[in-house]
């Protein structure tokens, strides 16, 4: 038995990087005595937790430009952890009472359930299916900007699956509400955690009716079509649009449609 | 313009069924006057509402015998509006207070949303992501009875995806945890919105390494390989096991394979 224990450095829920860009980890001895401890796992023989900071935000901080930037310059095993740690110690901060009669809550099974010290609901960590998906018509891709993107940036478009709904059903729904046409032959493609603050990306391919397009202003600043030979141009850096990032599920969507 | 709207009869989260065992519908002067109602959508012509109970249970109510029975009887577009609105109004009297500073929560947007009367936190109903997994070795399919399931009852393994995890990550281990077992090459077969209290099924087929098992007791009395004539035979009601019933996603699952 020994009791080698290391602790994710956060200020809020942004990390410490040392000179080579690595994370940069603590001991017990430098957390609060009071402060909440998720157990993140076992790694090099040591349990390394995170503390979860003091008070949460009104709403939970989705990426922005500085997350995007630590992720490009996070190797990609810290970026796991951190994106791990980050997402639960961010529901702990925001969940410190109880929805359902308004008691403090307490952390318990390192990290991984809230319970009520009130009326004794339980309650867990959430994760949020998302759907983003390619539109394909006549062999060109649909790819979309949103308002307050950088100009010239496109990607696929996404959107949370809703209450009663499949992942077909919440490709086809949100498809029809940010760009006005309908899809059919709906196939999965591929997966990925997105921690900012805690959802479950789910890729999916599907083929339009039409290329006619309503675009729902409220939430797109742009909708457009692709050739292929646009797309890839884009991928390699010099296309007519700034493609995302290879951490994010879009890039890996479009290299796998490329591919096909 | 006109007002026509109706409003689901609940007795807590049940249903009123008439003697055609269809849903039984009131109108806005059946309910409290401070009632807080969710908007259900329009159906002819109509606009539908469900009332959220004055209060909500510590935990959430999983499907009980009581629900499956229920579920047997409605007609599918009753049920599809029952489980709909089973889901949010149950989210919503579990959410009448504030999470992030304890504060009480008023329901918005029709439903889609509570927002805190204190620190002005937005609070939106949850889907939390179940996989459910079939898993074949050499032409034989693991299924498992859960602890508590009636005598004789097989279906899928199924868990919660957890942070940090994508689906296919979400499958594997999870089989690894219930019954010791490996997989590879976890392939998407078809998702399935469960309302009890507010899933989103994600079915999947994956490849066993081995059928040397070592079940966790802890959450499972058995799990079992059978082959496709038993699978096949227990789908027409006279196998060595009970199949889920026909409106479960792992019906639908154990259907799929037997056609391949």
């Amino acid at each position: 038995m020994n009791w080698k224990a290391r602790v994710l450095t956060l200020d809020g829920l942004m990390p410490s990087l040392d000179d080579a860009n690595r994370l940069v980890w603590g001991t017990l001895a430098d957390v609060p005595e009071d402060a909440e401890l998720c157990f993140l796992g076992l790694d090099e023989g040591k349990a390394c937790f995170a503390a979860v900071p003091p008070r949460g935000d009104a709403t939970p901080r989705m990426a922005n430009p500085q997350l995007w930037s630590l992720m490009s310059t996070l190797q990609p095993d810290d970026l796991a952890i951190y994106g791990g740690a980050r997402s639960l110690a961010d529901w702990h901060a925001r969940h410190r009472f109880c929805a359902q009669c308004g008691g403090d809550t307490k952390l318990a099974k390192g990290g991984w359930q809230r319970n009520c010290t009130a009326c004794e609901a339980s309650h867990f960590p959430r994760t949020d299916p998302v759907t983003i998906m390619l539109v394909e018509h006549e062999g060109r891709l649909m790819l979309g900007r949103g308002l307050g993107w950088p100009e010239g940036r496109f990607s696929a478009l996404a959107g949370f699956v809703e209450p009663g709904e499949s992942i077909e059903e919440g490709v086809a729904r949100e498809v029809l509400e940010e760009a006005g046409v309908r899809v059919r032959d709906v196939t999965y493609v591929a997966s990925q955690p997105w921690p900012f603050p805690s959802q479950l990306m789910i890729g999916c391919h599907s083929h339009a009716d039409s290329d006619e397009l309503t675009i729902d202003e409220t939430e797109m600043a742009e909708v457009e079509f692709f050739t292929c030979e646009q797309v890839g141009a884009a991928l390699e850096g010099n296309g007519p649009f700034v493609a995302p990032p290879p951490h994010a599920i879009a890039h890996h969507l479009l290299q796998w449609w490329m591919e096909r």
